[in-house]
């Protein structure tokens, strides 16, 4: 199957000609690493990089004070102390560790565990993996824009819930949750509940600080920052029970075991200090962008339906829109021949197709879910990006639906 | 206590000036990348690193090209085919995987696990961690050398069994086990036995042909390789069940979720790609002077003892000399202070020091064991260098005993 696979992409890709412009949007998937953050790890590599920061040596020391500056520049801008940060390879790798490890590590015997139906895979899989162990998962319903619905949030709390994990800002369609409301109901209905926000999103599009925030775990990733790929973080608060889920010889953290990715951390650390110390500014440029090409595709194209709430409850960075009558991966391909990278709606497992659980959760239809295309924004695109790609998306989804069965259903 | 080792840290460093010249042997923990590699690796972050292998547009379809390109290279040189490698971002998660992915895949209510005695910790770790849900850990014990006791092994190997993890080459030592031997007495005493190999130290050492070596499973590592960091692998022989220990959004594998870490790989791919296609001449090279150096220290140094085998039985690289009255860790910190930096035969868990568990199973004493070093050859390192290590080991060592109280025990 691999090689069938590799020979009809080989063939795409010989099809498919160099674009006279590229606009790059899929950055749900895989970032584009800011200059400053790639320099910050080569430089590493060739510096400190050799080094294992728990060893007794010159190397080791260097690569220590490395991993420990990194820490300490992470920490500030999401305010917490550096001995709070356990670095993973992965946001992915730190959702598991907060869900799988609290339910290890926890005395209590309380088996609930409780989520929005909108969380990324990477908390939803890990959690549901427990079934098979007794615990029971809720998930929390959403609005039309995809706010949680408190009500029920504060029904389901009760004294057998081990912990709740809600993303502050959704990955897919950007929605920003009332997160000091949801905490507030949480530590009402009981104590003692382990709060884990998955904040691989948040971070650098809207302000984050653990010393106001009551929780105890959050999730952050180095490539949703512009970092270089190879290094996600669990903000664990200090007394949380949280157990290993996976063993091996402890370098500096007890809680992942290898030495560290120092390199990637370093590159990690330059990027959330460029991001968050000039938060403002890109987030401004970021969310005009964002409303003049939401603006101007639901003006101009019919049947297009942002998904997702407007304006300032809605992540800068975020754009996700539903064509009708249009398929989403057909689109895809198209602006990709366009010179128009985008994601598509639908979650791609295993190159199979299936519609967004969070399109589905906010009401949308199975086609409409399908018709659907997100676009995150970077603080380096432009006004010219925003424009060649609002033509082509106009031109492309008017090609797709003159050549689709289902254009007058 | 984190800023309390911080400032120690800090101390020292500033204490210690910079030395004459600089000789790096703490390949174990953590590696000198090969410049091509890391060019590759860049490289791929600046062309195609942006990308997701799964995703329907030309960045997509290029990254499924990096990595697919990445997968033959390396799947050439390991003697398998690209669809059996599965990324990981360690070998520390490969083995994990193997381990632990193993148990949960079994379909066979077979409980037993049989390693050597001298397994890296994770493998050891992973396999220890199933005991809590009934499985057995049987540690098969190693001779005065390290190599494996073939007939315990072949008494312990039973219907019950069901996997077997033994490494190759050994990461501390540098035994050469006899694996055509060791995988024949596994399959004579049951054949449906999962046979996994922690190959990590092997690749670039000895020469791997996993088709046809018999085994199931296998890792490998990048850093141990001289690639970037952040990239493991982990091959999976056609039709072995193994369930995925952690879960999230799939890429283009099933058993590891998360986007492909692509420069990394494509790093990976470009190292084995260099080391395995000029082994024979910096596998002998290295072996010269790892005799030498090894040769001129017992030679000259009462009381040094070399642990694991001579010549051709033990890898090109390695080298570990357990110093009688000298103990290892002011021997490291001595050595660094030369610029010698070498590893401390003590395992060194959450800065806690314990003797090698290795170096404990071929007989050392714990005093022996802690007055070890080890240092790992690179393709890189000249005469000059072995030359300048010898010289100053051989002060090293005279010094620490002469303030060591226990110099006269």
């Amino acid at each position: 199957m691999y090689s069938d696979i590799h020979r009809s992409v080989e063939d795409l890709l010989k099809a498919h000609g160099k674009p006279e412009r590229e606009v790059y949007f899929d950055l749900e998937n895989s970032g584009l690493i800011l200059p400053e953050a790639l320099e910050a790890m080569v430089k590493a590599y060739g510096e400190i990089g050799i080094g294992h920061p728990s060893i007794t040596h010159r190397k080791g020391w260097e690569s220590y004070e490395a991993l420990y500056k990194s820490s300490s520049t992470i920490a500030r801008f999401i305010g917490c102390k550096p001995e709070n940060i356990v670095y993973t390879h992965s946001g992915t790798e730190a959702n598991n560790l907060a869900i799988l490890g609290s339910a290890k590590g926890s005395k209590s015997g309380k088996r609930k565990i409780v989520v929005s139906s909108i969380e990324h895979l990477s908390v939803v899989f890990p959690a549901e993996s427990l079934q098979q162990y007794g615990f029971k998962i809720v998930k929390i319903p959403v609005d039309s824009e995809g706010f949680l619905d408190l009500d029920i949030l504060e029904k389901v709390i009760d004294k057998e819930t081990l912990m709740v994990s809600i993303a502050p800002v959704n990955h897919e369609i950007g929605v920003i949750q009332y997160m000091d409301a949801i905490v507030d109901i949480v530590r009402d209905g009981c104590e003692d509940i382990v709060i884990h926000i998955d904040a691989c999103d948040t971070l650098g599009r809207v302000a984050v600080d653990l010393g106001k925030l009551d929780i105890d775990l959050a999730s952050f990733s180095s490539h949703k920052v512009y970092g270089p790929k190879g290094a996600g973080i669990l903000y664990v608060k200090d007394g949380i029970q949280l157990e290993p889920i996976i063993y091996g010889q402890l370098s500096t953290q007890k809680l992942w075991p290898g030495v560290e990715n120092i390199p990637s951390i370093v590159g990690f650390a330059k990027a959330v200090e460029i991001v968050c110390s000039t938060m403002d500014a890109y987030t401004q440029h970021m969310a005009r962008l964002r409303d003049k090409l939401i603006d101007n595709i639901v003006g101009s194209v019919d049947g297009a339906i942002l998904n997702g709430p407007k304006g300032s409850k809605r992540s800068p960075d975020n754009i996700n829109i539903s064509f009708l009558h249009c398929e989403g991966e057909a689109l895809t391909v198209e602006l990709s021949l366009r010179g128009v990278y985008v994601s598509s709606g639908s979650a791609c497992t295993s190159r199979v197709l299936e519609p967004s659980h969070v399109l589905l959760a906010i009401g949308r239809r199975f086609e409409e879910a399908h018709g659907s295309i997100l676009m995150k924004l970077h603080p380096m695109h432009t006004d010219s990006d925003i424009e060649y790609t609002l033509k082509h998306i106009i031109e492309a989804v008017s090609r797709i639906r003159s050549i689709s069965p289902s254009r007058h259903v």
